[in-house]
């Protein structure tokens, strides 16, 4: 029997829905600020989408670009005042950032509650804390969780192999998956092999940034799969010469697999709709304090 | 052939010489102020061997109890004084705090520049973070670390199962561990087979509060064994009518372990001699900057 497929695209409708509705009880509009720095056309598509989607669900966005060329001081002065304005309860400074500018000190800067990537290392502490809980939730692991639940997989006392470590993505996936109680195995480019690893899970998330690299004999039977990666490459037979493939080699993986998400369509939809949800969750806390 | 021991109480000794030495150097003294509430008997013998460790290498220490009914106010209160008093380096608040204390908000009223214990959120933060540094390490995870460091033990690319995942032990062993390359495995009151885990690991650290409980054929011949646990068990022959074990069935995994530690006799002494070195390093800092 082929796996399961893990539909991100209706789940992130079915939870930008819910925000929405959210929304429509507040006698507000919660308020997401995005801070570019520079010209990269990839983070001004991605801001574009978040602005579009806060459009779709009732949240207002201000958008601040900066120069490529901008102190780190301005940029911090701008998080202060953005910190201070009541009409904003969500703060999100696209990365990379350029190198004049000290990721760490920058994001250190965002008010905790306010931090709705939850990149704050205050939040991270808080994430990797037994009985403390972040302010908010990393976009993309707090994605791959709903997915899972939303998905009645059980995560208690499973055995789960997430492949990446990075501070956005591999890391918070772990800690989340070890707060819900799954033993947990973290991979990285140091693991001599990885396919031991996942030979034995029962969850795989895959967070690496290599097409395809999860091969069919690296699987348990049944297991469950998330896959983080998006990789582009060459494809003739496309207009604009190229596809978008995650890290696990899918086509082959389904047929051993018990649920899988697709790329694109599975994690990727799951970003934005956790951004909404945490801003809402921001300014409703803004109400009831 | 049986086990190499790992002589922590003789690895102890080096590191409190080495910060002897490094306190024969400066100017000044290193200091270390201690915060204990109430009159728990196990928490006053702890502190009052850290004040002796501490003249014997040379630091001068403040001591601060509280009555067990102390409002949080005062507690907060007191450590901002101590944050501000410059003869202090380093600022332990012994753990466990009475009820109406919020340990998280306690132990976040500390100068990160002075948690010697690394414990403040925004430490551990760090300490979970990719190309992040906390400013201070947690004393016995630290311990272990360089336990295996200065008995030659490679970690880069080796698999590390660790048993327990609590705030001040286990989590952030299993950060310092996947820090220096290891493969990391946590496991936890929720994992079904702990046995399966530690079987296929180079590394095992136990830290769960079990007497005994990791028992020979969970071992993988060869592997090094860190044994953090601390558990007094009945013993009618002793004078005092117990003795303490560890979390490891030390006398059986001896026949398989390549490397393993002692209770008493090897986490144990480590503990104290990350505290000095934290005091120092603290110390070192306000000269440098
Ligand atoms: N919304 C979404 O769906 C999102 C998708 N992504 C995608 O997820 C993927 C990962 O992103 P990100 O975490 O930011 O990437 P990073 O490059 O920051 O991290 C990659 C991680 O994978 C590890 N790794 C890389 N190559 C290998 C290998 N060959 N074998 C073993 N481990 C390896 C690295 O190990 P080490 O630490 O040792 O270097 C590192 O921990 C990318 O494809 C990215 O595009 C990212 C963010 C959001
Ligand atoms: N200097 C030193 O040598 C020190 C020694 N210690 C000793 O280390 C040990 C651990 O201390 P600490 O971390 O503070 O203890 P905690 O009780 O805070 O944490 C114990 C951890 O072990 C897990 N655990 C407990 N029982 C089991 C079991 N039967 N099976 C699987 N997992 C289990 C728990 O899981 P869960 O999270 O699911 O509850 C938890 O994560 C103790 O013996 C303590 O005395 C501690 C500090 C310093």
């Amino acid at each position: 029997m082929p796996a399961e497929i893990i539909d991100g695209k209706r789940i992130a409708a079915e939870i930008r829905a819910e925000v929405a509705n959210r929304v429509s009880k507040m006698n507000m509009s919660p308020g997401l600020a995005t801070i570019i720095v520079g010209n990269r056309t990839d983070s001004a598509t991605y801001v574009r989408m978040k602005h579009k989607a806060c459009e779709e669900c009732g949240l207002v966005s201000f958008h601040h670009p900066l120069p490529e060329d901008v102190e780190q001081k301005t940029v911090i002065e701008l998080i202060q005042k953005l910190n201070a304005d009541e009409r904003v309860h969500g703060i999100l400074v696209q990365l990379p950032l350029p190198k004049q500018c000290n990721e760490e000190q920058v994001l250190g800067a965002v008010d905790i509650k306010k931090d709705v990537d939850g990149f704050h290392p205050v939040n991270i502490g808080r994430l990797a804390m037994k009985n403390r809980e972040p302010m908010h939730v990393p976009c993309t692991p707090k994605g791959c969780i709903e997915l899972l639940k939303r998905s009645n997989v059980q995560i208690h006392g499973k055995e789960a192999v997430i492949l990446g470590r990075s501070n956005i993505v591999g890391l918070p996936i772990s800690l989340l998956l070890l707060k819900n109680n799954a033993t947990v195995t973290i991979c990285h480019s140091g693991t001599p092999d990885m396919a031991a690893q996942t030979k034995k899970a029962d969850i795989v998330v895959a967070a690496i940034g290599s097409a395809g690299m999860v091969k069919k004999d690296w699987i348990k039977p049944g297991a469950v799969l998330i896959d983080v990666g998006i990789n582009s490459v060459p494809d003739e037979t496309r207009k604009r010469g190229y596809r978008l493939v995650g890290d696990i080699d899918t086509k082959a993986c389904e047929e051993v697999a018990g649920m899988i998400t697709p790329v694109p369509g599975g994690v990727g939809p799951m970003t934005i709709a956790m951004l909404l949800q945490n801003c809402v969750t921001a300014a409703e806390r803004t109400i009831e304090s």
